[in-house]
């Protein structure tokens, strides 16, 4: 019997040994992500794997190919505001660009968002370009406001 | 001779007897937070100072009056991204109502974005209503994107 997207394709979180998967070369069609050794990753998971429910890094490996194929990450902020409410922020959202079309980016989401909710958040956002808004409307998002940004050189 | 407006409002990091000079009040001219008990606060403010420098919420006493009247805070992303990266997002920044028009906005949202600076970030970000891009601008922010957000019940 065959195997279904699904199962092919199922959501499970960042473990230490993605980097031989292709993780980082994925981040690379997001942005900038091109000289990470071994040791600043193994440092950088354990820093954010301490974090425990508060980061999650979300993944899909592709069985067939063993390689990384989507990745998501939230993390949990605690706030003072809404009587020491938490939220999620979504962050860092990407889907090789060979497997496209297969709902891969909208499972990620649903796999953040729901452990956002799991943990006790009034809500998740995310920032993204006007182009992927439709995107997040078909995951549940709506338009919340406006995202700024200042980059230090 | 006279305080400047510096001295008389200046930053500081917040401290665990701030909830009896008003920062709860504070907060509730931004969003809902009507109901902090003194020992939800102390937990939660120890929950953040364990975060160190990953988490600094920024304070301006009115030294007349012995009130918190401008707060905002910023926390540390630890990314995979742009080669283990880091993002400084600055969140719930509020004035008085009573003394605006003196910078303490400005004042407090410099303090956020030097201690991301310092601290390595390659960026800090923000999200605003339309209305207070505006402000944000004078700040030497831009617009970047736009922000999504989903509630929970």
């Amino acid at each position: 019997m065959q195997k279904s997207e699904e199962e092919k394709y199922g959501v499970r979180k960042l473990q230490i040994s993605d980097k031989g998967k292709g993780f980082i070369d994925l981040l690379q069609q997001l942005s900038v992500c091109d000289s990470v050794s071994d040791k600043e990753f193994e440092d950088r998971f354990r820093d954010l794997a301490a974090l425990g429910d508060d980061h999650v890094i979300s993944v899909i490996e592709d069985e067939a190919s063993g390689r990384i194929v989507a990745t998501g990450s939230v993390f949990i902020e605690k706030k003072f505001l809404r009587n020491c409410g938490k939220v999620g922020h979504i962050e860092d959202v990407v889907v090789d660009s060979t497997v496209q079309g297969k709902q891969l980016g909208k499972r990620i989401v649903n796999f953040l968002t729901e452990h956002a909710r799991s943990v006790g958040c009034y809500k998740v956002i995310l920032d993204c370009s006007v182009d992927n808004k439709a995107f997040y409307e078909k995951c549940g998002f709506q338009q919340k406001s406006v995202q700024m940004a200042m980059y230090f050189a």
